[in-house]
């Protein structure tokens, strides 16, 4: 059985293998070309979908590490998840859009659909996006019936794993919840709706829930009863086992970890020239540790 | 002197003048390519900027208009906001970005830097950028330093134009504030540290504050006095003359009226050929009633 484990993909080009760098840099050390640094970031994302396919059942790209090279960086990042999907995982784009009317109209065509376009003729996207909800009903309305639509899932920000996120989402309301729980009651509303909620009582609305907060994760899991968390902030940002542990259903459903930077550049610490092996390995002990919180 | 308006750039294929749109059309009246359909936009929004550079000191690029049509899409943002800013305009790139870390400070580098890879040489990126500060604090410090290093600005949302956003935003905090106005809360304190507050008192970091809630806006004003506050939501949304008055100081300072659709599809009603002198036209007529409310 595959384990609810998810590999964050945020190639970020410092930090890629030696060995897989050969983009020619500047005087500052960066790239100068934006088409030879996204080719080092795809070979990169190729290596590390083919360490960790076999292991777990899901990865989700980070769209900004991608964009930060301009256009050549997002052909890369449709491409590789395109890659990702052919292979048979499930792909999470995490782009965190989020806007109303049209805009998100456009946004969901662009970031969740399959491009319908002769240059991407065959190229599917991802089966989920990141969206933020501070928008409120009409800035989700567009995305949920697009993922409809297109059978895909969705994930919105509720409750962020960095510490800084409780400078809003921690605040109390009158009535006695927080930001936070709120959040989670307009996407628990917005997400069972008809046709939403799928055969396993969860809805193709889910929402993001940091696991490093196991307290509020707990509660959270009451107000969304019909949502698939997907947890950041395992590993590299602190998240532990028992921290996350609040975020499944006592049936073990209803969370997806995800590790991002801990399994990505495991390669560096120990330092190895073998960095698929060291991936994979990584890859491995995450889903482990996940599997004991499951027992 | 320059009204202080800004003219939103959303372009929508379907809605282009017909002696713009050479795209090929498939069955379903989609455009078969993608660089096909991004041609068509890139030839009207040049004739859009021609047209309202003599009236409008500013543009706001809409990326999800242009992210729609994926990665060919994206260069033509890029290209065509490069234009933008080669005219002397002021660009407000609206991505509405937010992330934390590493990932915001990509998305910095990405959406708001000029980038400084060879493609992309002599190209500027936008002069400001939309983000999304549901992440708190430090969601919002690598945008704000990145834009102190390059000399840019940010708007934050902190109340937006549609309906749906009373979900969240309108809910009653335990201290009597509501969301909105502790998002302003937490906006002016980010954006009043050293460096970051210019000559003129005003912040780099700014606060999207929609033109549909004038009595909210007159009190985020108050909460927020070192911020320029970007203005969606004037004309096509509903917002009025007098609905956008208590976003500015009595000194007439402090608000940048945007309005996409009523300047951008003006030819379509009435209906016209002249496409550019019906864009013109409805420029000048929103630089005069921005005009009345400044007396």
């Amino acid at each position: 059985m595959q384990a609810p484990i998810c590999v964050g993909i945020d190639p970020v080009w410092d930090r890629l293998p030696a060995s897989v760098r050969r983009a020619a840099v500047g005087s500052s050390g960066v790239p100068t070309s934006a088409a030879e640094a996204v080719d080092d970031i795809r070979r990169f994302v190729s290596g590390v979908l083919k360490a960790v396919v076999k292991h777990v059942p899901c990865v989700k790209f980070q769209s900004a590490c991608f964009e930060r090279y301009g256009w050549p960086g997002v052909r890369v990042y449709e491409e590789t998840v395109a890659e990702a999907v052919a292979m048979g995982l499930i792909v999470v784009g995490d782009a965190k859009r989020g806007d109303i009317g049209i805009s998100a109209d456009h946004y969901a065509a662009g970031c969740l659909s399959d491009l319908p376009f002769a240059e991407m003729a065959g190229r599917a996207g991802p089966d989920a996006l990141t969206i933020n909800a501070y928008f409120g009903d009409d800035g989700v309305s567009p995305f949920r019936d697009a993922a409809q639509k297109a059978g895909k899932g969705l994930f919105a920000l509720v409750r962020t794993s960095n510490p800084g996120g409780d400078a809003l989402q921690s605040l109390s309301l009158a009535d006695g919840r927080n930001v936070a729980e709120a959040m989670a009651g307009i996407v628990a509303r917005l997400g069972e709706v008809p046709g939403c909620v799928g055969t396993s009582g969860y809805s193709l609305l889910g929402a993001v829930v940091g696991a490093t907060k196991p307290r509020d994760a707990a509660r959270l899991r009451e107000l969304m009863p019909r949502q698939l968390f997907l947890v950041p902030g395992f590993g590299a940002q602190g998240g532990s086992a028992d921290d996350v542990r609040p975020c499944f259903k006592p049936d073990g459903t209803g969370a997806l970890i995800t590790a991002s930077r801990s399994v990505l550049f495991a390669y560096e610490k120990p330092k190895t020239e073998d960095w698929t092996g060291a991936i994979e390995r990584a890859a491995v002990e995450m889903k482990a540790a996940v599997g004991r919180i499951l027992g």
